[in-house]
């Protein structure tokens, strides 16, 4: 490895930094030498983070949102409407929607999409709890968010195909031009939706 | 924020992500959510790598290079050549220059560069450290080995006054093209560089 210091805690360090996502050796290299460059108590923040958030995060057990309670800080709002329920792909997607203020019923996330390449099988995401959450009849409708990948169309096609027989409405999220888009660069799937998709001014 | 989770435990995670240098908030988002995703041994291997190195690691009493002993193994090996010490800003450099293998002397980390325009004045460098290196008369030259930016160049010239008069030889990294360099899109303060400091073949 090219990061080789001949220092035994310090090349853990750079090895624990190159383990996450997106960070090449380069990079862990930096990263480890500004942990050890900065005063002691800055450093330790990151590590008693990492501890904390491990120690006091959970998924809601209602939604599987992230939470550091029993139930998640969306289901335990009576303000939001218990009707609408958002199926996501991941706790990130539940974050990027919230930005809108545009959404105001509940969300459900299954923790991944449907992947058989990747060996992710239904069973593997949080979609029996989804299905338990129907059973009252308060839910009247069911919105799949899932990313507009061939894996996220694939999840909401089998999500579909399971809920709509118990008479609930299922929506999906409109395609079309992205704001502030040009013409030009989209590509021909989206403008095709956009087309068809095409709103009364 | 645009990486508000309303949890506080996640937000303050992802806040400490963002805070090292070159992460954004996109990422610092993508990482503190990788940290909950992957099993919690794992997890904590980076909390206590940044704990451990922190508690271990600190300056050779002699160069000033990382250590987790007294002094760096580099001091400490007897085979290396005490007569030559090359001078550079930082640990980085100190392993850029042992991956060529061509350097069989000992290192002085200097821990920056002279730079009055960020208040960085010579007695916040480790250079009281290297002139007591030079008292007992066993050093014969020092490469000055800091990088060929402007702030490099001047504690070059710095260190030069100062080491000259003790009847040390001072040198200087070589400049020229890089290899694998292309003539055409170097610069001509380098090609300048190259032309002067031509070798018989």
């Amino acid at each position: 490895m090219m990061t080789e210091s001949n220092i035994a805690s310090f090349d853990y360090l750079i090895e624990q930094f190159h383990r996450l996502p997106g960070i090449g050796s380069k990079t862990a290299l930096r990263l480890a030498y500004h942990m050890i460059s900065i005063p002691q108590e800055e450093a330790l923040k990151l590590a008693d983070a990492i501890a904390q958030a491990r120690q006091k995060l959970h998924y809601c057990r209602i939604c599987c949102n992230l939470t550091d309670k029993e139930l998640c800080y969306i289901c335990t709002d009576d303000k939001r409407n218990a009707e609408v329920i958002c199926v996501v792909e991941d706790i990130s997607d539940v974050m990027a929607l919230e930005r809108t203020g545009k959404f105001n019923g509940r969300y459900h996330v299954l923790h991944g999409v449907l992947s058989p390449m990747k060996g992710v099988l239904p069973d593997m995401l949080r979609i029996k709890e989804l299905l338990a959450r129907l059973q009252d009849k308060t839910v009247k409708e069911i919105i799949l968010a899932t990313n507009a990948t061939v894996e996220g169309e694939a999840t909401a096609m089998y999500l579909s195909k399971l809920i709509k027989p118990l008479g609930v409405r299922v929506t999906r999220l409109a395609y079309g031009v992205p704001v502030g888009g040009d013409l030009e660069y989209t590509d021909e799937v989206t403008l095709s939706f956009a087309i068809e998709g095409r709103r009364e001014l």
